[in-house]
């Protein structure tokens, strides 16, 4: 399945795509696509609900406001250097072990909505990444169990201000939580329609200039690793996003670095995950 | 006022600490003491509430479990090294601006349940800390007006494991998000009744020994500088927690080092916020 929220801000309302492409509103099913709705089996009573009811589902217009297509999670928990080529770009060594930051989950914005510039900003970035949606509580998760514990995937703009990140003192919360700094979607994709999750492109342009061009087969640390081992120092919940890290490409990578200005188009995707298009503004 | 929930983890009811010192029962009152009851006024609506309820409320056993008096928050923020003393024992700088870093929320629990030290943890530590709850969304805030948005104040024991915080790779995160590492309460306490915050007495003792003992008078950054700071760099919604941070006296800080084994006793208390007593437990 592939699971959408539609509306207006703070007030969306769950859909679907159906297998031929439609938008269909799913508010009859009566549920919010949130931690409550996974943890009790929402997926599979979704599915079946679908059964009956697919055919008298409306169409959604696109002309619509997409939202984040799930509820505000509990965290977002992001993965710093987890592309090789990326950490070389930031002058960073590879790392050991998985570096693991958060992303106020008041960042969370839909696919299509503008990226925000903060206020005294003048390095802000983008990083299209693969990001996993956590099925069920998971808590010293083994490796081999952690896929267990996907509910599926969906995409993200890592949006993150490098000054705010690396040069205002402290930790990298700083520069990845402002409003807007985290488009999630186009839809979350169930676990069961990705045969590979370690074999897609994901790419990202700005101003129709590509930018970053990889595939998730580069990752230094794999979505089940990732799973266990974040489960070894906190527990993730249902709904809980972990977004899996950035490949090279990203504008402080660039010589001279590049950053985004207000009228700058950010366009990415992810194979079967579907696209996103953002453009800047100033905050 | 004073505001708790008592109950089942997951399943806490609203109450209060009555002017005559009894815990009373407030589920008549029908909402959570949650993000959505601080945005919608809920204060001035409990208030009125109980001018006319408060002689019809029950008593509370007293062999309740109280959980964390707010319902979990958008974001737990805390600061680092907000004492000199305390940054001067982690052989850290006295910061020049705010340090900010993040606790995952799924870590909180209430003030009299256990600390549970993380399974491969050998260095689990306390932190006494002023906490600060957040009454109304704030962004970009100014220093004058940054007291409009806090509601109240909530004793917070930041438990730490110094080994995941500062030598797992990358940033502090790791080390501070285990479950029941933010016991919060015993109670918030409405901003009208702290006459002032930044002339508090804060104590924390393991097994009847004084660890920590100091008084928000030390805080390098005040609340109003950190609420202002911290929404140029984020979205503050109602119910958010900011921990001040912790003055000196931390395990990491004793020569030599001292950290909690099971069974251990850790009790801690402000001055007008009450006091709060965990045990330490392996995970």
């Amino acid at each position: 399945m592939k699971l959408i929220r539609f509306g207006e801000t703070g007030k969306e309302k769950p859909g679907i795509v159906a297998s031929n492409g439609k938008w269909l509103d799913c508010s009859g099913f009566g549920e919010d696509w949130s931690e409550e709705f996974l943890e009790n089996n929402g997926l599979e009573r979704l599915q079946s609900w679908l059964e009956s009811n697919i055919h008298n589902l409306q169409e959604i217009s696109d002309k619509t406001r997409f939202g984040s297509p799930i509820k505000r999670p509990s965290k977002i928990i992001c993965v710093g250097l987890n592309y090789s080529l990326h950490a070389k770009e930031s002058g960073m060594p590879v790392p050991e072990v998985p570096i693991l930051f958060m992303k106020a989950t008041s960042s969370l914005c839909g696919p299509f909505d503008p990226i925000l510039i903060p206020r005294n900003s003048t390095k802000t970035d983008w990083e299209v990444e693969l990001a996993v949606v956590i099925g069920k509580k998971a808590t010293y998760v083994s490796k081999e169990d952690a896929m267990d514990y996907v509910a599926g995937y969906v995409l993200h703009n890592d949006v993150s201000e490098r000054d705010f990140q690396l040069h205002h003192g402290g930790q990298w919360v700083k520069g990845k939580s402002a409003d807007h700094f985290a488009p999630l979607g186009p839809y979350l994709v169930t676990k069961d329609e990705i045969s590979d999750p370690h074999n897609l492109r994901l790419w990202l342009k700005v101003n129709g200039e590509t930018m970053q061009d990889s595939n998730t087969s580069d990752l230094v640390f794999d979505i089940p690793t990732l799973v266990s081992y974040i489960s070894q120092y906190m527990t993730l919940l249902p709904g809980d996003v972990i977004s899996t890290g950035t490949p090279s490409g990203v504008g402080l990578g660039l010589k001279p670095p590049r950053y985004l200005n207000a009228g700058d188009v950010v366009e990415l995707g992810i194979d079967g995950l579907g696209t996103a298009r953002q453009v800047a503004e100033q905050a």
